[in-house]
């Protein structure tokens, strides 16, 4: 089971409503009242049965009834998870709501590498950020905000992942950053492995890999980097 | 009490000693065993009673004697949390160990404010940096990485809150980004204020903010920000 926290628990046993994703796990569902109503508004990316403004829609039709309602996401809401369209939604029509913090999904999937994001004096600075963009056409901006010493975990990547590796390779990075990938953290079907920006899509089509799941790109603070490297990336971010 | 997990909870009632940290809240520590053996390791900044090698020492001498062992940090043991030299320890000394995931403490700040870290099209990627340095002297050099569109939560910045301020009004951003400080986030002293770096001290001192505290930094991406001030910020980054 993904790590749970004490106060989902205790959410999912109070309330009359759970709308829930997509990757979901049943284990945590089974942990509500049995005689709550249980309703999937999940998305698969790509095809959106339920859009957002429908979800934000049925959630404040539930709330207005009177309902106790619980949105469960996959993830914590907060980190690119989209839970502040649905908290507009809910401030429009005048509707009191708790953010319940969760484990998020970079933090899962480090710990099921027995690894740690941060590490004192070799990577200092963590970035999370998505590899879906509201702009399907943006490329991923992040990439001209690294530098030695920082460690970015993308979230949803796979569908982006030959842009990734290759602005990697535009900004000259490939040989000092390392990639492990974590599909499915924490559940039955994870998968780990490490690759680099040149072999990226190669692993992940060798692999089989899909979402849910999370890059970690590394450039360590001890990789020496040339300053024509920085200048590079740097002449990357004013263009 | 801080959010925390349920294998948290199943773990602190299997093992026989608990090495605890100086923020680590007596309610959790009551969730284990009655008789498991509870040690106070913490450290305060700035007076290192139990430096870090004293405490890998304690943790490697217990396991080696057969007992099971918790090293119960105030936070997530990836983030911020030198947990990666206490690992280093037990992996030389052969010791298996598993890092139990939690609710990092930007995660938990940011929902006791009902806010989101990152938000789709305003915010796309959160950054997660310390405000110590293992380099006393070393600027937090994790600024020359924002730009808009971005949010960083500092870690443990109290100590540095001026240095940051300077930096961010030398970085010509001090108007563009608004701060949100949260300290002792989800405990009963909480504390929650806004400012900017013109005000960050000062509103520190106002309001007698210390440590654990977290400093929110958002540069949303709706502010328009002219190419001068994006050069300025990289000028500072190749220096």
């Amino acid at each position: 089971m993904r790590p749970i926290t004490l106060r989902v628990v205790h959410r999912l046993r109070e309330v009359d409503i759970i709308y829930y994703d997509r990757l979901v796990g049943l284990d945590i569902l089974e942990l509500a009242r049995r005689d709550a109503e249980r309703v999937y508004v999940g998305k698969a990316p790509g095809c959106h049965h339920w859009p957002q403004d429908k979800i934000s829609g049925v959630i404040v039709a539930a709330a207005k009834q009177g309902k106790r309602v619980v949105r469960l996401k996959c993830d914590d809401p907060g980190v690119c998870a989209r839970g502040a369209e649905e908290a507009d939604a809910l401030n429009a029509a005048g509707i009191a709501y708790e953010v319940v913090p969760w484990v998020t999904a970079a933090i899962a999937a480090s710990a099921a590498m027995g690894g740690f994001l941060t590490e004192r004096g070799t990577c200092d600075a963590l970035m999370l950020a998505t590899g879906q963009s509201a702009d399907a056409g943006k490329r991923p901006d992040w990439i001209t905000s690294l530098r030695p010493g920082m460690r970015v975990a993308v979230y949803m990547g796979v569908a982006s992942a030959d842009e990734i590796a290759q602005n990697l390779i535009d900004a000259s990075l490939a040989q000092h950053i390392g990639i492990d990938i974590v599909s499915n953290a924490q559940r039955s079907n994870q998968v780990i492995v490490q690759c680099n920006a040149t072999t990226l899509v190669e692993t992940i089509q060798s692999n089989a890999i899909e979402n849910p799941t999370i890059f970690f790109l590394a450039w360590p603070q001890s990789v020496a980097v040339g300053q024509v490297d920085i200048e590079c990336q740097l002449e990357h971010a004013v263009r």
